[in-house]
């Protein structure tokens, strides 16, 4: 079964939209978490047996579990041997590198750890992303346009070199069309950019979209899930979900607030 | 003391702009070296036990010790405990995402691996690289133009919104040059393009230079040399090095072949 069947086929078990990012914080886990790997995986369990027949898809951001060694990277493959398998997970580590290190990359997330796909860089140009397009069955999401601050900087700079004037990151859309590619691919989106998601569908009207920045960073969900109508399209959210402070009964009030969203998605459908 | 500091003091030790690459790939491992974790350590401590004398800095590649999993990080864990206190680290990850993720691989690299620098990707733009720059007495090396076939995809197109026409990688140097930093910044710029080291050194005279390429990339030794006369610069060599085929003695053949390039990269000085 290739990627986009398996996400395609939870989004519809699941009557959702929702991916939610398994991002954990130790500052801000529950009362009654202890603040380090252990806490992380038990909080994690929770997370997942409150959420995941409301989810399309699992996106554990890698850097959160690097950042506590060795004992982390350990938590995540608990992590993820704790995910129902008909779920869908992403990568959320944005690699890229020379050709022959992007393959130990994707050997990395695809084989070692197993992850269903990844998000990648596109900065080294096309034989940075081969590798990852190579790998057949799997999901590749590719940084396109971001919702941060900072994003413009590069991403919204026009280029005008063999081709029309437009901004880069449209030339990195076009980058990802063009590529042969074994495996699925899609582009990430900020949520916060509604009129650059309108611009995308007009020209990759069926390119699947992984679109975070809703809820915590404060994107609207409306152009977002309109851009779901010709193509499949994947929201994420993370700390808006994950933390619910003072809540008496944690895994209750992460459900409660996931249910929230994905009817609040599914509403503008 | 600063990156800086320490990486000048051992460029003088050794009397040496050659950075060795630490990339372990299985197959390409002496005999009597095992395919696996354990073959990878014995190897590293062979490289390094004969070359740190003639390095002024080791460079793993991230992608090579992830691919092997877990086991793989306990052996980069290992391998940095090898290395001499006085010959400074680069982790070779290109990390790059929104700036709370940024500060966790920030803190993976810096704190819990305990490396002197990393390699940064800007695609983000300059909040994704900002908790990298915060992190005083580091190193932040941030890829600017790379050699690889695809590497003009995105960096040598000409960006003109908001100042003069000029190549994007270009457009990198310059938010790196203004970007504030605790941490001490440097570029990555490859060793095959040295009209673009030229140019970039009539930019920014006195920038730290990461310059890979030299070797199995087939990079041109001598520009990359020129750019030492004004700013520090970093040399890096990996496959070419490190694999000997049908040396009897792979340490020799190793510290041979470092030798070999530190003094035809000192004889263009």
């Amino acid at each position: 079964m290739t990627f986009l069947t398996k996400l395609q086929a939870c989004c519809e078990r699941s009557n959702s939209l929702l991916c939610l990012g398994l991002d954990p914080d130790l500052e801000s886990l529950p009362d009654g978490y202890s603040r380090d790997v252990f806490g992380v995986e038990l909080f994690n369990r929770t997370v997942i047996e409150a959420t995941s027949d409301l989810v399309c898809a699992y996106k554990p951001n890698l850097a959160f579990y690097e950042a506590l060694g060795i004992a982390g990277l350990r938590t995540l493959e608990a992590t993820l041997a704790m995910i129902p398998t008909h779920v869908p997970t992403i990568a959320d580590g944005k690699r890229g590198d020379i050709e022959n290190t992007s393959r130990l990359y994707a050997r990395a997330i695809f084989d070692t750890f197993g992850f269903d796909s990844a998000t990648v860089n596109a900065y080294m140009g096309r034989d940075s992303l081969q590798p990852f397009f190579d790998w057949a069955g799997k999901g590749v999401w590719v940084v396109c346009r971001t919702s941060n601050p900072g994003a413009a900087d590069l991403q919204a700079l026009v280029v005008n070199s063999d081709g029309p004037p437009e901004p880069l990151w449209v030339r990195v859309l076009r980058m990802v069309q063009k590529a042969p590619s074994c495996a699925d691919k899609g582009v990430v989106i900020g949520a916060t950019l509604p009129e650059d998601i309108r611009t995308l569908r007009g020209m990759a009207p069926d390119m699947p979209l992984l679109i975070p920045g809703v809820g915590a960073q404060g994107g609207d969900a409306g152009p977002a899930v309109g851009a779901s109508a010709t193509g499949p399209v994947v929201i994420n959210a993370s700390r808006s979900i994950l933390y619910q402070p003072g809540a008496s009964d944690p895994g209750a009030a992460i459900r409660s607030a996931a249910e929230r969203l994905r009817d609040q998605l599914n509403s503008y459908r």
